[in-house]
Formats: C-alpha cells, sequence, structure tokens
C-alpha cells in the first residue's frame, strides 16, 4: 500500500515528528485564500528576464504525466488532450474538500456534516492508538451508528490546504551574493522561520514554506488545522488490507482500504465550505478521471550522479534497515496474538516500505531507466552549453549536485544514526530528545531555531510530544537493544560515544535497563520537563533523558554539517538547474512530491502485463473466487462478515479499478473524482510498475489503484448494515446526534 | 535448533558443497580403526621438547565443559567430577554407534537392523527433497509400517566414524622452514590431498584430514559411508517444532524434533556392529549423561582480536546477508501454500541461523564476556613473555593473528560474493560452477587440486552435483536477482565484472533470462557435461555455465588470496598459541568443533531465569497447556493426531529436558547416553544462553536440550500406533521385511 513516506513509512510514523529527508526537502506542509498564481508567473518571468530569449522546447512529460500545484494546474494539457478545462470553482471545490492525514495520507470531506473519506491503512495508525488488549479495532473495524457512538482518535491532526503564496523572492532575497553556504542556509532557515510565524500571527493559520523544484520556487501553504477527529467506521482488516504483503502494489487487486472519519469543531460536526458529492454510477473504462491528495516525495528532477547516490548509497541503506526492522517485528509479533497487536502498524509500515523501496530500487538499476535519464540530462546540458550566456548565468549546477553528495556519503551513517536516531530508535528516546531539544531551542530567537522548533509549528509538535498514545515497553526495548547493536556494528566499541551510551553494558542489558529507569511514558512527566525549561532538562537524572543530552551535541554537528555543506549547495544547484528548464521547457512543469496537495489526471484503463490483458476493473465475485484459489488461508481470507454475506453481495459490483493517474506513496487516501467533481473512487495503491514513478513516470504499464465507489456502498449496505452512513454519502440525510 | 552451519546453515545447505569458512577451518571431516592416542601424545611431547619446562597451570575449564576428541577424552575430570570411568569398549562402542548426517546434523545406530535416530529437523532436509506440491512429508509425516514402504532419500551420506590418526607431524614436515606463506598453504595443502588420497586407496574408507586447535593438531579421520538411506519415520512438523520461531532456542520446550532412517547396503538393513540401546526409564534430575555427536563450528580458541572480528564485521554481515534472505523467502513463502512448500527448508535454515547467529553477535557484544576472553589472553601472553625462551620459539602469534584479519578483512567482500557466490545465490549456479570447476581441477595433479576437488572426496561431491533433489525455477529467479542486486548495491553499476554478468540488463530481467535459458536443472545435461570434460565445458553456450566460467578467475583469485595471506598465516599462527597452551596446561584440552565426533558430558540439571526456577523437565500435558494459552494458534498449533489423542496420552510423561552437556549447531539429533550407555534423550536445541557457546562456555544458565525418550516412546505408541518401531527400539523384535 501507499503511505506518504515523507511523514509515515521510515519517516515520522517510525521516527516521531520531523525528520531529516532521504532525498532532499525538509519539508514542511494548507487550501486558498487567494490565488497565487499571478505572483507565480511574475517569478518565472524573473528567471525568463536573467536569460536570452529561446526557443521553447516541448515540455517532456509522458501522457497523463504530472503531480500538479492547485495554483499551476494542467490547464492545456487537459484542454489539448481531454477538451476539459476547470474553472477556478471546480478547482477552488476540489482543492477545499481535500484533506490531509498528518499521520500520513491523503482523504477528502464527502458530506455537509464533516465525514471524512480515507483508508483504512490511512486510518490504522488512529486505530492502533484507540486499540487495546481486548479491542483490536484495527482487526475487527468499527462502526458508530450515532455520532454519540463516534470514537476521538488520540492525536490526529487534518489539515486542509487555504492558500497558496508565492514568497520565491523574499526567500532568494535574504540570500545575499557571496554568502558562504552555510551563511546562506541560516539566512534562509531565518526568513523562512519568519514568513511561517508572521503568517500564523496574522492568519491564525498552520503555515508552511515549501520548498519546491528542489529549490527553485518557494511557497507559502497556509492550511486550516483539525484536531477533534473522531472515527465512524472501519472495515475489518481482513477485507481492508486482503492479500496482504504478496498482494500489495499488485493488481488484480480486491481490497475495501477505506475508513471514515468526522471532523469536529467545539464539541460539534464541522460544517466544512466544500465537500465531494457522491457519485452513484462510478467511472468506466476509457474516462477522464482527476485525484487530489498529497503525494509524498519523488526525485524526478534529480540529476542522474543525485538518482545513481539513492541507487547506491540511500536506498541499499536504507532497505537493510527495513530488512532488519521487518525482521525483528516479525519475531517480536509471532510470540503472541498480544505482541502482534502492539507491533502491527509498525510492521506495516515497515513491509509497506520495504516493498515499495525494493520497487524502486528496481527501477534504479533498470539500464533503460536511467539511460533515458541520461539521455534527458544530456539534452539539457548541452542546451545549457550552447547557449554562452546561460553557461555564463548557470554555470554547472550537475557539479554542483554531485560535489554535494560526495560529502553526504562522508555525513550520512553519522546522520543516520544520530539526526534519525536509528542508533537509538524507539519512541522513548525520540520523545526524550524532543524535551531536550524545545528547551534549548526555547532559548533560541524564533528566526535562528532548528526548523521543526520554530514558533509555527508548536502545536502540531506540543500533539505529538504530549501524546498518550500507548507505548509498549517490551517492543520499546527490543527495538532500543536493536538500534543500540546497530549502532556498535557501524562504528565498533572503541567508539567513545558509544561506550558512553552504553554505560559498560551489552546492547541488550543497556536498553533493559533505560526503558525500566525511565519515565518518559508519563505524559505528566513529560509536561513536568516542559514546563521546567532548561533548568530541568539539565537536572534530570531520567536516564532517557541523559542519553538524548549525551546524544545532541553530535546529532546536531551532523545536522549542521548536513544542512550547511548538502541541503543548501544542493538547493542552490537545483535552483539553476529548474530555471533552466523553466527557460527551455516554459513554466508548465510540475515539481516534485512534497506531501502537499497536488493535482494528477488520467484514464480508467487496464494493461498487459506479460502478455496478459489485466482489464481495469475487479468485481466482488472475484474476491471470492481469488481468496477461493488460496483456500482462504491468511493473508487471503475473508471476515466473517463478508462470508456470512456472500450471497447477498453482488458479485459483478466493481470492487477496485486502476488508472494512469500520477500518483505516489502518501496518495493513500485520496479521492478519484469525474468531470463533475463527483468521488468515483478512492486511491490506495498503485501497481509494481507505478514503483519506479518516484523517478520517472510511464503509463505503459504502472497504474494507480483506487476502491470504486460502488463496492464501499454495496458493502456498507450489504454486509455492514450501514444504512445511516449510506444515506450521509447520498447526502439523503444528515445523521442524528444520538446523544 | 541447532544445526551445522558448518554445512548446513550459511553453509553447504544454504550454499550447496564445501563452502569457505566464516572463522577458520576449510574443515572436512571419520570410527576407530586404531586408537591414535599414542601418536597423538608423541606429538604433544615434540611441542613439549621444543620448550623448556614449566610449571602446569590448571586447566582454565568451567565444569561439564568440553566436546571433546573420542582419542582424547576427559578420564581425569570424569574421574574427579562423576567418579566414571569409560572403558575403551564404551568409549568405541558410544563412538561406532555414532553417525554424521552430512546434510547438517548428528544421529546414532540404535537398532541392530541399521536403524537411525535423529532429529525431525535433521531429517528436514531429506524429507523435502522427496517431497511434491501433492506429497508434503515435512509437515505431513510419515510412518513405514513395513521395510517396503521405507521411502529412499534422495542423496543423503551418513558417515560413522571407524578411525581417527594424528598426521600432525606429516602434515608440518611438508612445511619448510624458510617457505612464504603461499609455499606453506600449498605445500601443505598437497601433503593433506595426498594423505587422504592414500589412505582412500588403501582402505576404502572416506578419508578426511581435520585441522584441529585451528592448526595445532591434523589428524586423518575415516569413515565408513552409508548411502541408502530410507524414511521409516517423521512425525509432523507442527509437534516436531511446535513453537516455531519464537520457542527456538528457548525452554521450557515441547517438541517431538525426531526422525528415525534406515540404513541400506546391497539393498539390505544393514546390521551395525555397534548401536545404542533404549533406555525405558530415562534420565532423572542430577543423573549424569553423555552426548556424541557433531559440533560445527566454534571459536573458543579464537584470540580476542579475532573475536572483535567476528562481532565487528563477519557477524553483521552475515546477520544483514541472513535477514535479506529471510524477508525475501518470507514474502515469497506467503504467496501460496506450494510456495511455502517449496521455500521452507531453506526458509528454516536461514531464520535458524539468524536467531543463532542473533544469539552469538549478543555475547560478543556484552563486555563481559570480552573481559573474561581479554584476561585469560593476557594470562597466556604473560606467561608467554615471562619466559625468554617461549619468547623466542613462539615470538608474537597475536599480532600475526591480527595482520592476517586486516588482509582477511579487505578481501572479505569479494570473497563472499565470489567464492562463497552470494553475488549470484542460486542452486543452478552452484551446480554450474561445480561443474566448471571439476572441468578445469580434474587436469591438476591431486595434490595440486583444490580440497573439494580431491580423489578422496570425488564421490560424496558427485552425489551432490547429480542430486536428483528437485529445483524450483520460480524460486531459484527470485533468489538469484536478489544476489545480483546484492552484487551492484556492493560495488556499484560501474564494476566491470559485474556488467559483463548482467549483459546489459536490470538484476531482475538478468535472473529471469539466465533460470529460462539454463539447463542445469536437468541431470543428464550435467551428466553430459561431466562426460565432456573442459572442451565440453568451454564449448557450452549455456547462460548459466557461460557465468560460472565468467566468474571462476576473479573467484579463484580472491580464494587463493585468502588461503595464502589469511587461511596459511592464521594456522601457522593458532599452531603456536597452541603448542603454548598444551605447554602451559598439558595436554587435557579440547578443540574447537569442527563438525566432527566429540564427546561432551554433563548433569541433566534445571536453571534460574530472571529470578524464575526452571525445571530440567517439561512433560506431555505441559504441551497441551502451552498451546492453549496460544490458542492452538500457529506456530502454537498442534497437529489432528495429537488433539484426538489427549486424553490416551500420559500428560506426565517428561517431553523435553536441559542438561549441561557442551553441545553446538551440528549437535542436533546426537544420542544423550547414561552411564550404561543406554540412550535416554535425543539433543535438538540448546537455549538461549548457550547462543555464546560459540566462544565461551558457562553452565551458569546456558543448557542443552533434548527431546525425552519416554516422550518419543509415548507418543510412538498412542499417537502414531507404531507398535513395530517401538519394539524395534525395545530389541523385542526385528521389522519384518514386508515384501
Amino acid at each position: 500500500m501507499i503511505s506518504a513516506e515523507g511523514r509515515r513509512g521510515p519517516g515520522a510514523t517510525l521516527a516521531r515528528g520531523p525528520k531529516p529527508p532521504l532525498i532532499l526537502d525538509n519539508g514542511k506542509e494548507c487550501p486558498m485564500l487567494r490565488t497565487a498564481f499571478s505572483r507565480l508567473k511574475n517569478t518565472f518571468r524573473r528567471f525568463l528576464l536573467l536569460l536570452v530569449a529561446m526557443p521553447m522546447l516541448p515540455i517532456p512529460l509522458a501522457a497523463d504525466e504530472g503531480m500538479w500545484l492547485f495554483n499551476n494546474p494542467p490547464r492545456k494539457l487537459l484542454k489539448e488532450k481531454y477538451g476539459f478545462e476547470p474553472s477556478d470553482d471546480w478547482l477552488l471545490h476540489l482543492q477545499q474538500s481535500a484533506v490531509r492525514f498528518n499521520s500520513g495520507g491523503s482523504g477528502s470531506f464527502v458530506s455537509p456534516d464533516g465525514l471524512v473519506m480515507t483508508n483504512h491503512h490511512v486510518g490504522a495508525d488512529a486505530l492502533h492508538k484507540m486499540s487495546t488488549k481486548d479491542r483490536d479495532l484495527v482487526v475487527t473495524g468499527y462502526l458508530a451508528r450515532t455520532q454519540a457512538e463516534e470514537l476521538p482518535c488520540v492525536d490526529l491532526e487534518l489539515n486542509m490546504l487555504m492558500s497558496i503564496e508565492d514568497v520565491t523572492e523574499r526567500v532568494n532575497a535574504a540570500v545575499k551574493p557571496g554568502m558562504s553556504a552555510a551563511e546562506a542556509f541560516q539566512a534562509r532557515r531565518a526568513v523562512i522561520n519568519t514568513i511561517e510565524k508572521e503568517s500564523l500571527e496574522a492568519t491564525g493559520l498552520r503555515s508552511d514554506v515549501i520548498t519546491l523544484y528542489q529549490g527553485g520556487l518557494y511557497h507559502l501553504y497556509r492550511f486550516k488545522k483539525y484536531t477533534d477527529i473522531r472515527l465512524v467506521f472501519a472495515p475489518e482488516q481482513d477485507i481492508a488490507f486482503f492479500g496482504g504483503d504478496p498482494d500489495n502494489f499488485e493488481f488484480p487487486r480486491y481490497d475495501l482500504d477505506v475508513c471514515f472519519f468526522r471532523v469536529y469543531e467545539d464539541g460539534k460536526p464541522v460544517r466544512p465550505k466544500h465537500y465531494l458529492t457522491w457519485s452513484r454510477e462510478g467511472c468506466r473504462d476509457g474516462e477522464l478521471i482527476f485525484v487530489a491528495g498529497h503525494p509524498g516525495r519523488t526525485a524526478r528532477l534529480n540529476t542522474v550522479a543525485h538518482l545513481e547516490f539513492l541507487r547506491d548509497r540511500s536506498f541499499p541503506f536504507l532497505l537493510n534497515k527495513l530488512r532488519r526492522w521487518e525482521v525483528l517485528l516479525d519475531v517480536y509479533s509471532e510470540r503472541s496474538a498480544e505482541n502482534r497487536r502492539r507491533a502491527k502498524d509498525l510492521l506495516f509500515s515497515v513491509k509497506n516500505s520495504r516493498k515499495a523501496r525494493l520497487g524502486g530500487l528496481a527501477g534504479l538499476q533498470d539500464p533503460a531507466i536511467m539511460q533515458r535519464k541520461l539521455n534527458d540530462e544530456k539534452a539539457l546540458r548541452q542546451a545549457a552549453a550552447d547557449d554562452p550566456q546561460l553557461k555564463q548565468s548557470i554555470g554547472d549546477p550537475w557539479a554542483e549536485v554531485l560535489a554535494a553528495l560526495r560529502t553526504w556519503d562522508e555525513l550520512f551513517l553519522k546522520h543516520d544514526l544520530f539526526e534519525r536516531s536509528t542508533a537509538v530508535m524507539c519512541e522513548h528516546y525520540l520523545i526524550a530528545r524532543h524535551l531536550v531539544r524545545i528547551a534549548a531551542e526555547d532559548q533560541k530567537p524564533n528566526a535562528e531555531r532548528l526548523r521543526e522548533y520554530t514558533e509555527a509549528g508548536r502545536e502540531s509538535l506540543l500533539r505529538d510530544v504530549l501524546s498518550e498514545a500507548p507505548i509498549y515497553a517490551d517492543l520499546e526495548q527490543i527495538r532500543l537493544a536493536d538500534g543500540l547493536s546497530f549502532w556498535a556494528e557501524q562504528v565498533g566499541f572503541r567508539d567513545e560515544l558509544l561506550r558512553k551510551a552504553l554505560a559498560g553494558k551489552s546492547p541488550r542489558a543497556r536498553a533493559a535497563e533505560l526503558i525500566a529507569g525511565t519515565s518518559v511514558a508519563d505524559v505528566a512527566f513529560r509536561k513536568k520537563l516542559l514546563e521546567g525549561g532548561p533548568e530541568a532538562i539539565n537536572a534530570s537524572t531520567d536516564p532517557m533523558i541523559e542519553l538524548a543530552r549525551l546524544l545532541d551535541a553530535p546529532s546536531r554537528e551532523v545536522r549542521k554539517a548536513y544542512e550547511e555543506q548538502v541541503e543548501e549547495p544542493l538547493r542552490q544547484a537545483y535552483a539553476k538547474i529548474a530555471s533552466l528548464k523553466f527557460k527551455l521547457y516554459g513554466t508548465d512543469l510540475y515539481p516534485d512530491a512534497t506531501f502537499t496537495l497536488r493535482l494528477s489526471f488520467g484514464t480508467v484503463k487496464g494493461y498487459t502485463d506479460q502478455g496478459r490483458h489485466i482489464p481495469p476493473f475487479t468485481t466482488i465475485g472475484g474476491t471470492f473466487q481469488w481468496a477461493a484459489e488460496h483456500n482462504f488461508q491468511p493473508p487471503y481470507n475473508l471476515p466473517e462478515s463478508w462470508m456470512k454475506n456472500r450471497e447477498r453481495l453482488d458479485a459483478d459490483v466493481p470492487f477496485n479499478f486502476v488508472s494512469t493517474a500520477d500518483i505516489i506513496g502518501g496518495n493513500s487516501g485520496s479521492p478519484v473524482v469525474n468531470r463533475r467533481g463527483e468521488v468515483v473512487g478512492l486511491i490506495f495503491d498503485g501497481n509494481l510498475d507505478s514503483l519506479v514513478w518516484d523517478f520517472v513516470y510511464s503509463d505503459e504499464t504502472g497504474r494507480a489503484t483506487s476502491v470504486d465507489v460502488r463496492a464501499i456502498i454495496e458493502s456498507l449496505k450489504k454486509v455492514y448494515k450501514a444504512d445511516e452512513l449510506v444515506a450521509e454519502l447520498f447526502g439523503q440525510s444528515s445523521r442524528g446526534s444520538g446523544n
């Protein structure tokens, strides 16, 4: 399944809180108060003025390619290929109906009473946190028949994009000519921190400056934030994730990967200005559809050297970590049903990332794909080289990228161990580190703070740090022991810092001691430390706080080196490459994914796999057939509710379908809409051939996978007897308050 | 579970055929035609003459420690501690009742009609090779009610140790003073190859020269070889491996990990001269027991620097490979029941090795254990330093070990990729490489051949190379693709050899092409190539043969470097350390394990784990209780045969028990006997705390785990109604020929 690696996969879910990027962006991430499109055009004009007039080349896009900015939609493409001209209202309606799940994924308002639809596997984080040994909502699912029965989520935050403002000029103006990379980084961070703070103070909205085109543009996104989210409906995991890991990222597929939440404000269901209406007819083979969602991260604009770095360094390293965690968690899970429940959400993230990354690596290791990338880059470099003025103004950004990557290679391990916390990976440590860092960062002016500790992000950060989500000491202990062992394996036992961290003990013994000795699991303890500031932190003898204090300096050191010697040089180099592309191809280009709202489009369409035609739709009947072919054995077992209602279900109802829409991890839960803006599907996955879309889009065999709205309605009616919910989706009634 | 890593774990089962060592020995491996003990004493005398007389220090052994040579048994220890004096006949009887499973494990004759007992998990390799999609003997088990129903194994070879001869003097005499390490290696190999060949020709017995004490002594082992082995009984895997991976290497335990085969010669059951009689009473808490088996490999004599090398290099590298394979095979297995069956034996080996190695690594990462090793080494070095003459004759072998390890570190990756075949790991490749190498090696005089291609080992090698064991193309393809990807991840795509191997394709595409294009799975094709010699090999256009040809030169190159620059210097250095130990402690020392027959002893004894007393015995009744505590869910489900006979079974019958006997992987299937030499149990595992026995024995909490003979009889009678088998074990009848 797809999840936003930017926040979920080996990112925030595994590493709670903002994390440094695998690729580039330190992206933070909002609906339109005013269209910033004219502003954007001005920025492009600025680039164009810098360069002499050149003949525009054809835009190097495959059909249906693109994760488009809502303030720069592919109007021309849509008109030319599909004769479709979205109005500003059409766009605004879709934009403000979409929401982002900050746990990692996408969603949308689908009723006037604040009902939000997403995937089961996006909601699973919330379901998991609400579960106990005796009530595993992930497995059993849930249906609130009245609003009183809707279950409040522990720490879930949804964001709705209100507006986009181009702040490129202001950001770039802060970086003066002649500044060193370190000075440039600090100046850039300062202005970004300040823009966000000013925006928050002016509008009261969550405000994030997003780096686009790897540094080509900076946009200020303003989000309306929702934090009172309640569970309305989730199916059983056996049908939500039917086929398990084997069928994940494959097609044909038969998954009811859907979940409904309701957004509350001031104790009442919110009445969103925009929400999507439900299609009764669904979509047809060959139909144009649109996806509004939050693709997590792509690397399509990367230079070839940068892709090689991913192929030879980042991906293998990450995959080794993922395999390590997978085995660790599999072994833990196999011990008991309760262990399985405790580790399930994390283990799913790990397995999902492992399969996605393996597919990505296979793409990077495919010489045909690399050759295509190399040809594109050669053409671009040639165009730059052919123009003396361009040559002078652009220089050789490819060499700059390569130089920055060489430094990155040297910093990589240390950065991973400390700043990404792999060496001490567990929830306790991540919370302890936040506490230690908040105390220190709060002493600095906002402009100088690390990005995740600025005033603009404080509220969301505290939701994480003070979350009441359960933490399981036994699971924590094996994760921490494994992290310490990994650290030792990487640096050897003579390492001074490691010796201090281990305090003369083995990784296992030290992990046991740390977990048994810390009070970090206690939220009241965390609050006290937060209130006590630096004095309380420095005086603390809590062993996990002590460990976080010990590792803070080396971690900051490598982060600083990364930011100043890798991140900033890469931004500057990519800004040049982006400006070159704008010059050559015009401004109808989309930036790489940044876990912010994008518009994709495509066609409902089957494909051919090893000579076999795969039709675009599967059916409910096919589900039972596929289960029977596997003797109904896990992961091909169906929940009892489905087995006993098999005869009532219409076997011909379409279940899942594929399309050419350009999506990636993070798009999970995105609504699929037709030309009228009605929901016809729900993105939840891509097929194996879509896994290379991280680097290059192709609609030959790559496909996005969706749940068909008709299967959602059929099962809600016949399996779950959720008539109130169906009525609400059809706009026929609002649900009673029930209390 | 325990398996001989020397041949099984990440060794021969994974890498078919002899493999270079993780640690030191290129060990090949034989019962006593004549006692070589006097010869051994002469060798020791030679060492003693070299050195001035020194006061003997107390032997640094823990109680019950030792994997003793049958030609140097711990007579003194047994007498002092237990008042037990084994006679030469007692020893010879036990020695010649024991057999080695060359698929990786131990066993013993337990009837006058050639019945051999081992573990289910040792027999599993044979069971797997006899299984098909429709008959999975590993899962269902099997019972031959008559000899006609006994199922012939595909390629199983058993060895019974006939004699041991000390050939140290002859081996060392071949190495002349002033020879370079390369010359020394070649001279040593030549004399070993020649000794083996001469022995084979003189006796007709399989003859292997074994390196003991990491190079301190060389013994010629002569084995009687059995190759017509038939399956008599195996229980269902659900009871043989009840508790699965979570309970593996843990205690309390409830496993019927037993299997019976019958050895045939000339189409008739063999009548072994020695076989063990069966105890009706079993053993008691506190009783002295003995184990005769084949511990695979230990590293207790390693220097601290060498242990650190294992801790920091070998183990982490191997564990990463194991985790990688585990995830690969888990994912493959989850797709269907047939996939699960195909990968099961391999996957078990991988998981078993992963858990064992993780335990070993945890021991190496424990500062207390390392400190103990360091103290021992300091004392030894001090003793050497204190004596001027010793100092001069010994030099600094610790520095020599360290220097050799530095070279090993540089060669490590290349050696693993090519000589261990990780880069192209699959059965097809391993067979192709044998074919290519046999053709080349056969052109050389026997004395100059690679160890695994000498005339002495030819018969056993051909059994492997021409095995009719099934090979599954789909499983092969994913393994090969993963190997090629691993290779690319390690060396990068610019590597010339990799580019040739990939032929312009991605690892996945190339693997598919190679497996689809090769005829190596066809045994007739292999025979033809074998008969055709070098011409046939060089003319072959079979893509797998071509790949093996391509990789042969670089693989030989790194092997040569390893043998001459690592193996030989290590042997020479360890020979000096061994001579020093003999000098200091006397000759009552046991060498590290070499997958050859050893005698261990110990006490049936519980232990205390985190304050909780663990009694030595579990019971059949406890099995049902433990299953119920896990809701009878896998891996805690019991086979139907057990569930339906639950009431008939005597709940109080002891099932498994622990003892302090010093065992390790490879000991699986070893008989446990009492003072009278009667079988009271069957070794199948050690607990978690025994996993550090790779490096250091301690009987504080470390324990060997056995199946109790009483549970074997109880279940054979009441669950399997195997009355003929029970009668045979009790020596009451020989089974009818039935045909």
